[in-house]
């Protein structure tokens, strides 16, 4: 490429892929244009912690600018990307259109209701800030209710929640449900038992957890379990109606708060690529993570489907979509830098550091290479892992001081219903 | 009062008055129902730092349940008050109804707009968590807009914020915003400056911080214009438009941003009282703070009109809120416990134990008793106080770490957009 204007590369995306593409590749005659339709990034893995009030917004959000403040290389845009106009090498923004050299899509994914959108009304998932604080003041709120409430069927359908999906969100929604029920609400109301709250895991395989070992899964349900969660694995959702969930069993469930954490699809934006989808709507790229027919356009993260030497995907987890990231990086600093030939690209090579999921005081479970373990352990490992990959010392701290806080006091510091309806 | 039954108190809002009569207030033999809106108390002196990015919501803000979990006395309600049926002795909820031996009216106030209601959609005024977080919200989101506009008058608009009134809640947002755009923001933008960014401080009146002394008032206003704060004393607004401040000279200001911090006025909820108001909807009630006719309703805080004996009413502040509280708890306990004859209560009598506004890091005004003081050592007072006055240890923690923080590092740790609307 011999240009005598530096090289434009358009990252979309501020999540865990698009944020870390920038601050690896960073290569004199090249600037980067980063676009988001939020002004933060946000470190998802502890969003279900802001949906049960341990942390606070702030704790686990950072404004891309402020992260990205001493690279005057990168400019950073709040915009909705639209679509594209790949032949043009233009990207589409609502109130822009940028062109650009490379392109890195890292637009992540969203929930996912396996063809019934209908049922995200009454069973909201987990992907953003609002759908955590969303999810926070109706829990706070139902209880409230609760508290407020003469017949019987009634307190009982708000005292209970049901999480649809036996996934890491979906065990540690339900385990961080039951110790918020079972141990920092329990003093606070005069009429009702919130430990008598159910929290109900509706998974349909016949295994929480089901990309862990058995044995794991197994320890993960008994975990939960002695936290006070029913767990029904092989139970199945036929519909989602306002505060019911109807199983294919043909039983219904009465519950006022229902979360949905069964299922991600990539951003509905791959369908204006023009290009092969998997049936959750991800990218199929070639092997070096590059569109087909459009070696300058690279898709990173949740929205790309990269299948491995054992025919399954590589997972949608944020270590795979920093190394995503990286691997981008690298081919376009050597494109850029040494002018080498895109022919000779690497393939893309996920290597799994292992996985975890906590759930709750001192529970959790943990796979790492051959080692397996459960209990305080896995526990330990899981807050010393995110606490260092949390961006920034500020919210280091902050989130450090706020687990100690509630692992001392049993209690839990953002107890806030936001945004009700003002009366008076 | 001869009952069997425990006397039961209806406490009406859990502010700084109603709050603070639940806790001091705990008699054998009666039991206390306080009703809020909201789960929260809310440590409003801090508000202005939600919105201008410096705390997070939960830092001022603790679950009223919690505060009072250990008084099983005590039964907290969320629930919102419609009326009164005050020869019944009941209290008219949106889901239920209370009957009551005393009441205490601790409803507070509500932003006033001087007649025109219509003004409150284009300047959002400062009182609760939800107005703090969509300014938060709206000034941050005007600057990544800025960031993206070609259109000079639309940038520099965008780039705009007034604050009406110049009052203690005004100069502390004015030398906020000032700091933000200053400091904070500096570095973050490619393509605007920041530093830029115009603050105009609005008052009426010849002179910031009225009830000041005239020295203080004068130096809040050079510690504000130090920070680049434009102050326009003796200005009137005439009309508010979106995006716009008509002022009566004439003169029209397009400012993207708007915040009417001039008027307070008592909860409309007064009216419903059948006694006589002042003009800001405040209850004018008797010496003791009981209302004429009726020695069983007490109203306390900012929807109270209390003169005092220079024939200034008491202030709607925080300190005053607290001690109209305990001045009914202990004319109750005195009644409950011992009998006490209602004809020989004592008249309130306001302590004004000091008063002071915060410009900026370093920059504040304090006035206690005789001392005056500006600067550093103003400033010093005012985070002692407040860090103090704040409730809990895990907020009064987290807000030191907090101020610590930006203090050393010239960072807002809560710049966050939410609730922006969602597109793809």
């Amino acid at each position: 490429m011999e240009t005598t204007t530096p090289i434009h590369i358009v990252v979309l995306g501020a999540g865990f892929g698009g944020l870390n593409f920038c601050k690896q590749f960073q290569v004199p005659g090249a600037r980067i244009t980063l676009v988001d339709r939020t002004n933060h990034h946000l470190f998802q893995p502890l969003l279900y912690q802001v949906a049960t009030c341990g942390l606070s917004a702030p704790d686990i959000a950072q404004p891309v600018r402020s992260i990205l403040s001493d690279r005057p290389d990168v400019t950073v845009l709040l915009d909705n990307v639209t679509g594209f106009d790949i032949s043009q090498r233009r990207v589409l923004l609502e109130k822009n259109s940028l062109s650009y050299d490379y392109l890195i899509l890292a637009l992540g994914g969203k929930t996912g209701y396996f063809g019934h959108p209908e049922w995200e009304r009454f069973a909201p998932g987990l992907k953003t800030l609002e759908d955590a604080l969303r999810i926070r003041s109706h829990v706070l709120l139902s209880f409230e209710r609760a508290e407020n409430e003469a017949d019987t069927a009634e307190h009982d359908k708000l005292m209970t929640i049901v999480v649809v999906g036996g996934g890491p969100t979906g065990v540690e929604l339900a385990g961080s449900f039951a110790e918020l029920t079972r141990t920092v609400l329990k003093r606070d109301f005069r009429r009702i038992d919130p430990t008598q709250a159910k929290i109900i895991l509706i998974e349909a395989s016949p295994n929480l957890l089901s990309n862990f070992p058995r044995d794991l899964s197994a320890s993960a349900r008994r975990q939960l379990e002695a936290l006070g969660v029913q767990v029904r694995t092989e139970t199945m959702v036929k519909a989602i109606r306002e505060g019911e969930v109807e199983l294919t069993s043909g039983e219904t469930i009465q519950a006022a708060n229902i979360v949905w954490a069964a299922g991600v699809s990539a951003t509905p934006l791959t369908k204006k690529l023009g290009v092969g989808l998997d049936p959750a709507g991800r990218v199929k790229v070639n092997p070096d993570l590059s569109l087909p027919g459009h070696s300058e356009i690279f898709a990173i993260g949740d929205m790309t489907f990269v299948p491995q030497a054992d025919g399954k995907p590589v997972p949608g987890v944020s270590p795979a979509a920093i190394q995503m990231a990286s691997h981008v990086a690298k081919i376009i600093e050597q494109e850029v830098m040494f002018a080498a030939n895109r022919d000779t690209r690497p393939a893309f090579k996920y290597w799994d550091k292992g996985t975890m999921a906590t759930i709750g005081r001192s529970a959790a479970v943990a796979w790492i290479g051959k080692l397996k373990f459960s209990g305080p352990l896995a526990w330990l490992a899981w807050l010393f892992v995110h606490l260092i990959f949390l961006i920034g010392f500020r919210n280091r701290t902050s989130v450090f001081f706020q687990w100690a806080y509630s692992y001392f006091s049993y209690k839990r510091s953002a107890r806030l219903i936001t945004n009700l309806p003002e009366k008076n």
